[in-house]
Protein backbone atom coordinates (compact mmCIF):
# COMPACT_ATOMS: atom_id res chain seq x y z
CA UNK A 1 0.00 0.00 0.00
CA UNK A 2 1.16 3.59 -0.03
CA UNK A 3 -0.16 6.78 1.43
CA UNK A 4 -0.69 10.12 -0.75
CA UNK A 5 -1.51 13.26 0.88
CA UNK A 6 -2.32 16.83 -0.73
CA UNK A 7 -2.38 20.25 0.48
CA UNK A 8 -4.10 23.04 -1.15
CA UNK A 9 -3.81 26.10 0.31
CA UNK A 10 -4.87 30.12 -0.77
CA UNK A 11 -5.19 33.26 2.16
CA UNK A 12 -8.19 35.61 2.42
CA UNK A 13 -8.63 38.30 -0.37
CA UNK A 14 -6.28 41.50 0.07
CA UNK A 15 -4.39 39.79 3.37
CA UNK A 16 -0.28 38.90 3.21
CA UNK A 17 -0.42 36.53 5.71
CA UNK A 18 -2.96 33.38 6.17
CA UNK A 19 -3.82 32.55 9.47
CA UNK A 20 -3.38 28.78 8.37
CA UNK A 21 -0.60 26.57 8.63
CA UNK A 22 -0.14 23.42 7.18
CA UNK A 23 2.94 21.10 8.34
CA UNK A 24 3.77 17.41 7.37
CA UNK A 25 5.81 15.20 9.71
CA UNK A 26 7.74 12.42 9.87
CA UNK A 27 6.81 9.79 12.35
CA UNK A 28 9.77 7.87 14.71
CA UNK A 29 7.71 4.76 14.80
CA UNK A 30 6.81 4.71 10.97
CA UNK A 31 4.66 6.61 9.35
CA UNK A 32 3.30 10.41 8.52
CA UNK A 33 1.00 13.12 10.26
CA UNK A 34 -0.39 16.16 8.40
CA UNK A 35 -1.14 18.85 11.17
CA UNK A 36 -3.65 21.54 10.31
CA UNK A 37 -4.44 24.84 12.35
CA UNK A 38 -6.51 27.81 11.85
CA UNK A 39 -5.69 30.81 14.05
CA UNK A 40 -8.65 32.75 15.15
CA UNK A 41 -9.07 36.04 13.20
CA UNK A 42 -7.17 36.87 10.16
CA UNK A 43 -3.51 38.03 9.11
CA UNK A 44 -0.24 38.12 11.28
CA UNK A 45 -2.01 37.59 14.59
CA UNK A 46 -3.59 34.28 13.54
CA UNK A 47 -0.46 33.20 11.90
CA UNK A 48 1.09 33.83 14.98
CA UNK A 49 -1.65 30.80 16.72
CA UNK A 50 -1.72 28.92 13.97
CA UNK A 51 1.87 28.79 14.11
CA UNK A 52 2.47 27.98 17.62
CA UNK A 53 -0.27 25.29 17.58
CA UNK A 54 1.17 23.83 14.61
CA UNK A 55 4.47 23.84 15.88
CA UNK A 56 3.65 22.57 19.10
CA UNK A 57 1.92 19.24 17.70
CA UNK A 58 4.85 18.38 15.36
CA UNK A 59 7.05 18.62 17.86
CA UNK A 60 5.43 16.10 20.53
CA UNK A 61 4.60 14.05 17.93
CA UNK A 62 8.33 13.63 16.41
CA UNK A 63 8.90 12.67 20.04
CA UNK A 64 6.46 9.95 19.44
CA UNK A 65 3.55 11.10 21.61
CA UNK A 66 0.20 10.27 20.37
CA UNK A 67 -1.95 12.43 18.27
CA UNK A 68 -4.61 13.02 21.09
CA UNK A 69 -1.94 13.82 23.93
CA UNK A 70 -0.24 15.94 21.20
CA UNK A 71 -3.70 17.81 20.61
CA UNK A 72 -4.42 18.07 24.34
CA UNK A 73 -1.02 19.92 24.70
CA UNK A 74 -1.41 22.13 22.26
CA UNK A 75 -4.55 23.24 23.85
CA UNK A 76 -3.16 23.51 27.39
CA UNK A 77 -0.34 25.29 25.79
CA UNK A 78 -2.31 28.13 23.98
CA UNK A 79 -4.68 28.47 26.81
CA UNK A 80 -1.38 29.21 29.03
CA UNK A 81 0.35 31.36 27.17
CA UNK A 82 -2.87 33.84 26.23
CA UNK A 83 -5.35 33.04 29.07
CA UNK A 84 -8.36 30.89 27.42
CA UNK A 85 -8.82 34.27 25.02
CA UNK A 86 -7.09 33.15 21.81
CA UNK A 87 -8.71 29.74 20.04
CA UNK A 88 -7.38 27.87 17.17
CA UNK A 89 -8.99 24.92 15.19
CA UNK A 90 -6.39 22.10 15.06
CA UNK A 91 -6.97 18.91 12.88
CA UNK A 92 -3.72 15.71 12.53
CA UNK A 93 -4.53 13.18 10.25
CA UNK A 94 -2.28 10.78 10.46
CA UNK A 95 -0.74 7.02 8.87
CA UNK A 96 0.57 5.19 12.05
CA UNK A 97 2.79 2.40 10.78
CA UNK A 98 2.97 1.01 14.30
CA UNK A 99 -0.91 0.23 14.79
CA UNK A 100 -1.29 0.49 11.12
CA UNK A 101 -4.15 2.74 11.05
CA UNK A 102 -5.24 6.02 9.83
CA UNK A 103 -6.19 8.38 12.32
CA UNK A 104 -8.25 11.86 12.14
CA UNK A 105 -7.94 14.09 15.61
CA UNK A 106 -10.68 16.90 15.11
CA UNK A 107 -10.33 20.00 17.74
CA UNK A 108 -12.52 22.00 14.93
CA UNK A 109 -16.90 22.92 15.07
CA UNK A 110 -16.25 22.22 11.22
CA UNK A 111 -16.32 18.49 9.88
CA UNK A 112 -14.45 16.45 8.16
CA UNK A 113 -14.94 13.71 5.40
CA UNK A 114 -14.03 10.03 5.80
CA UNK A 115 -14.49 7.86 2.87
CA UNK A 116 -14.29 4.22 1.83
CA UNK A 117 -14.22 4.10 -2.12
CA UNK A 118 -16.69 6.23 -2.51
CA UNK A 119 -18.64 6.04 0.93
CA UNK A 120 -18.52 8.65 2.74
CA UNK A 121 -18.67 9.56 6.42
CA UNK A 122 -19.09 12.93 8.04
CA UNK A 123 -17.27 13.47 10.91
CA UNK A 124 -19.39 16.06 12.82
CA UNK A 125 -19.27 15.14 16.76
CA UNK A 126 -19.32 18.22 18.48
CA UNK A 127 -15.67 19.14 19.01
CA UNK A 128 -14.10 22.37 20.46
CA UNK A 129 -11.02 24.57 19.12
CA UNK A 130 -7.80 24.61 21.24
CA UNK A 131 -6.91 27.56 23.65
CA UNK A 132 -10.00 28.20 25.16
CA UNK A 133 -10.19 26.02 28.25
CA UNK A 134 -8.32 23.84 30.06
CA UNK A 135 -8.43 19.83 29.27
CA UNK A 136 -9.96 20.19 26.08
CA UNK A 137 -10.08 16.84 24.11
CA UNK A 138 -10.07 16.08 20.60
CA UNK A 139 -12.84 13.85 18.62
CA UNK A 140 -10.73 11.39 17.25
CA UNK A 141 -11.58 8.44 14.62
CA UNK A 142 -9.16 5.48 14.28
CA UNK A 143 -9.54 2.94 11.43
CA UNK A 144 -7.40 0.02 9.93
CA UNK A 145 -5.23 1.06 7.17
CA UNK A 146 -6.82 -0.14 3.61
CA UNK A 147 -6.53 0.80 0.18
CA UNK A 148 -9.50 3.03 -0.61
CA UNK A 149 -9.60 5.09 2.41
CA UNK A 150 -9.88 9.25 1.70
CA UNK A 151 -9.41 11.20 4.41
CA UNK A 152 -10.25 14.82 3.94
CA UNK A 153 -10.19 17.54 6.72
CA UNK A 154 -10.21 21.63 5.51
CA UNK A 155 -10.59 24.87 7.71
CA UNK A 156 -13.93 26.74 8.00
CA UNK A 157 -13.07 29.13 5.06
CA UNK A 158 -14.29 26.17 2.73
CA UNK A 159 -17.91 25.74 4.28
CA UNK A 160 -18.42 29.21 3.99
CA UNK A 161 -17.17 29.83 0.52
CA UNK A 162 -20.26 31.60 -1.37
CA UNK A 163 -22.28 32.44 2.00
CA UNK A 164 -21.37 36.29 1.02
CA UNK A 165 -23.57 35.81 -2.60
CA UNK A 166 -25.95 33.82 -0.83
CA UNK A 167 -25.13 30.24 -3.24
CA UNK A 168 -22.84 28.48 0.07
CA UNK A 169 -20.91 25.86 -0.78
CA UNK A 170 -22.14 22.06 -0.08
CA UNK A 171 -18.74 20.75 0.57
CA UNK A 172 -20.10 16.64 1.07
CA UNK A 173 -21.76 17.08 -1.71
CA UNK A 174 -18.50 18.43 -3.99
CA UNK A 175 -16.73 15.47 -2.01
CA UNK A 176 -18.72 12.92 -3.35
CA UNK A 177 -19.35 13.86 -6.68
CA UNK A 178 -15.44 14.01 -6.56
CA UNK A 179 -14.94 10.85 -5.28
CA UNK A 180 -17.19 9.26 -7.98
CA UNK A 181 -14.44 9.60 -10.38
CA UNK A 182 -11.82 6.63 -11.09
CA UNK A 183 -9.68 6.79 -8.49
CA UNK A 184 -9.07 10.62 -7.99
CA UNK A 185 -5.85 11.96 -6.78
CA UNK A 186 -5.68 13.71 -3.31
CA UNK A 187 -3.95 16.08 -5.21
CA UNK A 188 -7.40 16.47 -7.71
CA UNK A 189 -9.41 16.51 -4.68
CA UNK A 190 -7.64 19.12 -3.15
CA UNK A 191 -7.47 21.47 -5.88
CA UNK A 192 -10.75 20.98 -7.27
CA UNK A 193 -12.63 21.80 -3.97
CA UNK A 194 -10.38 24.69 -3.42
CA UNK A 195 -11.09 25.58 -6.80
CA UNK A 196 -15.16 25.34 -6.44
CA UNK A 197 -14.88 27.42 -3.40
CA UNK A 198 -12.61 30.22 -4.95
CA UNK A 199 -15.33 30.35 -8.04
CA UNK A 200 -17.87 30.39 -5.57
CA UNK A 201 -16.35 33.55 -3.62
CA UNK A 202 -15.55 34.71 -6.99
CA UNK A 203 -11.81 34.44 -6.37
CA UNK A 204 -11.43 37.07 -3.82
CA UNK A 205 -11.71 34.16 -0.61
CA UNK A 206 -13.62 35.56 2.21
CA UNK A 207 -11.50 33.53 4.70
CA UNK A 208 -7.96 31.47 4.33
CA UNK A 209 -8.95 28.46 3.03
CA UNK A 210 -7.05 25.56 3.19
CA UNK A 211 -7.68 21.82 1.96
CA UNK A 212 -5.57 18.69 3.33
CA UNK A 213 -6.69 15.34 1.83
CA UNK A 214 -5.19 12.08 2.71
CA UNK A 215 -5.43 8.70 0.54
CA UNK A 216 -4.40 5.14 1.06
CA UNK A 217 -4.26 3.15 -2.08
CA UNK A 218 -2.43 0.01 -3.59
CA UNK A 219 1.38 0.39 -4.20
CA UNK A 220 1.92 2.10 -7.58
CA UNK A 221 5.35 1.47 -8.75
CA UNK A 222 8.20 2.12 -7.02
CA UNK A 223 9.40 2.34 -3.68
CA UNK A 224 10.53 6.00 -3.49
CA UNK A 225 9.15 8.50 -1.49
CA UNK A 226 8.33 11.54 -3.16
CA UNK A 227 7.59 15.35 -2.07
CA UNK A 228 6.46 18.58 -4.30
CA UNK A 229 5.89 21.83 -2.74
CA UNK A 230 4.74 24.68 -4.73
CA UNK A 231 4.94 28.08 -3.24
CA UNK A 232 3.71 31.08 -5.11
CA UNK A 233 6.41 34.24 -4.25
CA UNK A 234 3.77 37.28 -4.39
CA UNK A 235 6.74 39.05 -6.37
CA UNK B 1 7.99 34.14 -9.20
CA UNK B 2 6.89 30.72 -7.61
CA UNK B 3 9.20 27.94 -5.80
CA UNK B 4 8.73 24.34 -6.12
CA UNK B 5 10.29 21.85 -4.09
CA UNK B 6 10.60 18.13 -5.22
CA UNK B 7 12.04 15.61 -2.90
CA UNK B 8 12.50 11.67 -3.88
CA UNK B 9 14.02 9.48 -1.94
CA UNK B 10 15.30 5.56 -1.41
CA UNK B 11 16.43 3.92 1.19
CA UNK B 12 19.30 1.42 1.32
CA UNK B 13 18.20 -2.12 -0.21
CA UNK B 14 17.50 -4.35 2.47
CA UNK B 15 17.22 -2.11 5.26
CA UNK B 16 13.92 -1.22 6.67
CA UNK B 17 15.04 2.29 7.93
CA UNK B 18 16.67 5.28 5.71
CA UNK B 19 19.45 6.71 7.47
CA UNK B 20 18.88 10.32 5.51
CA UNK B 21 16.06 12.87 6.98
CA UNK B 22 13.99 15.67 4.81
CA UNK B 23 11.63 17.54 6.42
CA UNK B 24 10.30 21.05 4.67
CA UNK B 25 9.14 23.95 7.35
CA UNK B 26 7.65 27.68 6.49
CA UNK B 27 9.84 30.17 7.63
CA UNK B 28 8.60 33.10 10.00
CA UNK B 29 9.40 35.76 7.49
CA UNK B 30 8.06 33.80 4.93
CA UNK B 31 9.70 31.49 2.70
CA UNK B 32 10.56 28.22 2.73
CA UNK B 33 13.33 26.33 3.27
CA UNK B 34 14.02 21.93 2.88
CA UNK B 35 17.05 20.29 5.49
CA UNK B 36 18.29 17.11 4.94
CA UNK B 37 20.45 15.09 6.99
CA UNK B 38 22.40 11.93 6.47
CA UNK B 39 23.40 10.58 9.50
CA UNK B 40 26.76 8.12 10.04
CA UNK B 41 26.09 4.39 8.71
CA UNK B 42 22.70 3.24 8.11
CA UNK B 43 19.23 1.97 9.68
CA UNK B 44 17.94 2.89 12.78
CA UNK B 45 21.20 4.35 14.49
CA UNK B 46 21.60 6.54 11.02
CA UNK B 47 17.99 7.49 11.34
CA UNK B 48 18.53 9.04 14.81
CA UNK B 49 21.18 11.31 13.95
CA UNK B 50 19.40 12.54 11.06
CA UNK B 51 16.29 13.35 12.84
CA UNK B 52 18.47 14.61 15.74
CA UNK B 53 19.82 17.51 13.17
CA UNK B 54 17.32 17.51 11.05
CA UNK B 55 14.72 19.00 14.14
CA UNK B 56 17.48 21.09 15.87
CA UNK B 57 17.40 22.99 12.52
CA UNK B 58 13.90 23.18 11.43
CA UNK B 59 12.80 24.39 15.44
CA UNK B 60 15.55 27.60 15.01
CA UNK B 61 14.32 28.19 11.52
CA UNK B 62 10.99 28.34 12.64
CA UNK B 63 12.13 30.61 15.91
CA UNK B 64 13.61 33.24 12.86
CA UNK B 65 17.09 31.79 13.45
CA UNK B 66 19.27 32.19 10.35
CA UNK B 67 20.19 28.62 8.24
CA UNK B 68 24.21 29.53 9.06
CA UNK B 69 23.37 29.67 12.63
CA UNK B 70 21.20 27.04 12.92
CA UNK B 71 23.84 24.65 10.52
CA UNK B 72 26.26 25.61 13.06
CA UNK B 73 23.78 25.11 16.39
CA UNK B 74 22.88 21.93 15.30
CA UNK B 75 26.66 20.55 15.11
CA UNK B 76 27.57 22.03 18.53
CA UNK B 77 24.48 19.96 20.11
CA UNK B 78 25.32 16.38 17.92
CA UNK B 79 28.84 17.17 19.38
CA UNK B 80 27.48 17.47 22.29
CA UNK B 81 25.25 14.66 22.34
CA UNK B 82 27.76 12.08 21.18
CA UNK B 83 31.27 13.43 22.09
CA UNK B 84 32.01 14.26 18.46
CA UNK B 85 31.85 10.54 17.89
CA UNK B 86 29.14 10.98 15.36
CA UNK B 87 28.61 12.79 12.44
CA UNK B 88 25.84 13.91 9.73
CA UNK B 89 25.91 15.29 7.00
CA UNK B 90 23.55 18.59 6.97
CA UNK B 91 22.59 20.58 3.83
CA UNK B 92 19.62 23.39 3.85
CA UNK B 93 17.94 25.09 0.79
CA UNK B 94 15.93 27.97 1.15
CA UNK B 95 13.84 30.63 -0.30
CA UNK B 96 14.05 33.88 2.03
CA UNK B 97 11.42 35.98 1.17
CA UNK B 98 13.02 39.04 3.81
CA UNK B 99 16.50 38.97 1.93
CA UNK B 100 14.43 37.60 -1.53
CA UNK B 101 17.46 34.94 -1.71
CA UNK B 102 18.34 31.40 -2.48
CA UNK B 103 20.60 30.14 0.34
CA UNK B 104 22.47 26.90 0.04
CA UNK B 105 23.77 26.02 3.27
CA UNK B 106 26.45 22.31 3.24
CA UNK B 107 28.13 20.68 5.89
CA UNK B 108 28.91 18.01 3.26
CA UNK B 109 31.79 17.07 1.57
CA UNK B 110 29.91 16.04 -1.11
CA UNK B 111 29.18 18.77 -3.70
CA UNK B 112 25.70 20.28 -4.78
CA UNK B 113 24.92 22.44 -7.45
CA UNK B 114 23.29 25.50 -8.49
CA UNK B 115 22.05 26.16 -11.77
CA UNK B 116 21.09 29.36 -13.57
CA UNK B 117 18.71 27.87 -16.46
CA UNK B 118 21.33 25.56 -17.83
CA UNK B 119 24.47 26.88 -17.14
CA UNK B 120 25.61 25.02 -13.91
CA UNK B 121 28.20 25.56 -10.91
CA UNK B 122 29.52 22.82 -8.73
CA UNK B 123 29.12 24.28 -5.17
CA UNK B 124 32.43 21.83 -4.33
CA UNK B 125 33.82 24.16 -1.77
CA UNK B 126 35.83 22.29 1.24
CA UNK B 127 33.02 21.51 3.87
CA UNK B 128 32.73 19.13 6.67
CA UNK B 129 30.07 17.54 8.09
CA UNK B 130 28.46 18.30 11.60
CA UNK B 131 29.04 16.53 14.99
CA UNK B 132 32.64 15.82 14.81
CA UNK B 133 33.84 19.58 15.98
CA UNK B 134 33.22 22.48 17.91
CA UNK B 135 32.22 25.04 15.82
CA UNK B 136 31.76 23.83 12.69
CA UNK B 137 30.89 26.08 10.31
CA UNK B 138 28.62 25.65 7.19
CA UNK B 139 29.65 26.93 3.33
CA UNK B 140 26.89 29.13 2.15
CA UNK B 141 25.91 30.35 -1.17
CA UNK B 142 23.56 32.91 -1.50
CA UNK B 143 21.90 34.78 -4.47
CA UNK B 144 19.63 36.68 -5.55
CA UNK B 145 15.62 35.13 -6.45
CA UNK B 146 15.02 34.74 -9.95
CA UNK B 147 13.35 32.74 -12.84
CA UNK B 148 15.76 29.91 -14.03
CA UNK B 149 17.73 28.99 -10.38
CA UNK B 150 17.95 25.51 -9.68
CA UNK B 151 19.71 24.30 -6.55
CA UNK B 152 20.66 20.65 -6.16
CA UNK B 153 21.19 18.93 -3.33
CA UNK B 154 21.63 15.07 -2.75
CA UNK B 155 22.98 12.62 -0.28
CA UNK B 156 26.55 10.89 -0.98
CA UNK B 157 24.57 7.41 -2.17
CA UNK B 158 23.58 9.64 -5.32
CA UNK B 159 27.80 9.98 -6.02
CA UNK B 160 28.35 6.39 -4.62
CA UNK B 161 25.83 4.71 -7.14
CA UNK B 162 27.12 2.23 -9.76
CA UNK B 163 30.93 2.16 -8.03
CA UNK B 164 30.18 -1.44 -6.72
CA UNK B 165 29.78 -2.31 -10.45
CA UNK B 166 32.71 -0.22 -11.76
CA UNK B 167 29.98 2.39 -14.03
CA UNK B 168 30.13 5.60 -10.92
CA UNK B 169 27.30 8.07 -11.32
CA UNK B 170 28.27 11.16 -13.08
CA UNK B 171 26.07 13.26 -11.43
CA UNK B 172 26.97 16.71 -12.80
CA UNK B 173 26.51 15.55 -16.41
CA UNK B 174 23.62 14.06 -15.68
CA UNK B 175 22.23 17.35 -14.40
CA UNK B 176 23.29 18.97 -17.38
CA UNK B 177 21.66 16.81 -19.50
CA UNK B 178 18.27 16.75 -17.63
CA UNK B 179 18.62 21.01 -17.59
CA UNK B 180 18.46 20.65 -21.43
CA UNK B 181 14.88 19.61 -21.61
CA UNK B 182 12.65 22.56 -21.96
CA UNK B 183 11.91 24.11 -18.81
CA UNK B 184 12.35 20.50 -16.18
CA UNK B 185 9.88 20.34 -13.32
CA UNK B 186 11.66 19.75 -10.20
CA UNK B 187 9.73 16.94 -9.87
CA UNK B 188 11.23 15.13 -12.81
CA UNK B 189 15.20 16.38 -12.27
CA UNK B 190 14.30 14.59 -8.50
CA UNK B 191 12.99 11.17 -10.12
CA UNK B 192 15.47 11.32 -13.29
CA UNK B 193 18.63 11.29 -11.02
CA UNK B 194 17.43 9.18 -8.11
CA UNK B 195 16.07 6.39 -11.03
CA UNK B 196 19.69 6.64 -12.93
CA UNK B 197 21.25 5.82 -9.78
CA UNK B 198 18.89 2.87 -9.80
CA UNK B 199 20.01 1.53 -12.54
CA UNK B 200 23.27 1.93 -11.87
CA UNK B 201 23.03 0.05 -8.23
CA UNK B 202 20.86 -2.23 -10.23
CA UNK B 203 17.71 -1.86 -8.31
CA UNK B 204 19.48 -2.24 -4.77
CA UNK B 205 20.89 1.02 -3.76
CA UNK B 206 24.12 0.47 -1.70
CA UNK B 207 23.35 3.62 0.35
CA UNK B 208 20.29 5.33 1.21
CA UNK B 209 19.98 8.31 -1.57
CA UNK B 210 17.83 11.39 -1.44
CA UNK B 211 17.79 14.36 -3.70
CA UNK B 212 16.10 17.81 -2.84
CA UNK B 213 15.71 19.92 -6.05
CA UNK B 214 14.36 23.77 -5.45
CA UNK B 215 13.55 25.68 -8.84
CA UNK B 216 12.28 29.39 -8.98
CA UNK B 217 10.40 30.03 -11.94
CA UNK B 218 7.74 32.92 -13.39
CA UNK B 219 4.25 32.56 -11.55
CA UNK B 220 2.74 29.83 -13.87
CA UNK B 221 -1.50 30.23 -12.90
CA UNK B 222 -3.16 30.59 -9.44
CA UNK B 223 -1.51 31.92 -6.30
CA UNK B 224 -2.51 28.57 -4.47
CA UNK B 225 0.14 27.24 -2.35
CA UNK B 226 0.50 23.32 -2.92
CA UNK B 227 1.95 20.13 -1.08
CA UNK B 228 2.11 16.69 -2.60
CA UNK B 229 3.71 13.91 -0.39
CA UNK B 230 3.88 9.95 -1.74
CA UNK B 231 5.01 7.34 1.11
CA UNK B 232 5.09 3.73 0.43
CA UNK B 233 4.20 1.75 3.47
CA UNK B 234 6.17 -1.06 2.88
CA UNK B 235 3.29 -3.46 3.17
Amino acid sequence: MEAQIAVAKIRKYATSNSGDTVEVVERPQGGVSVVLADGQSSGRGAKWISTLVVRKVISLLADGVRDGAAARAASDSLYTERGGKVSATLNIVSVDMQTRTLLITRNNPTSAVLADYDEIQTLDENSKPVGLYRDTRPVINEVPLKPGLTAIVYTDGLIHAGKRYGDPMDVEACIKTLLDNEDPSPQYLADSLLDHALKLDENRPVDDISVVVLRVSRLSGDDVRRMSVRLPLGF
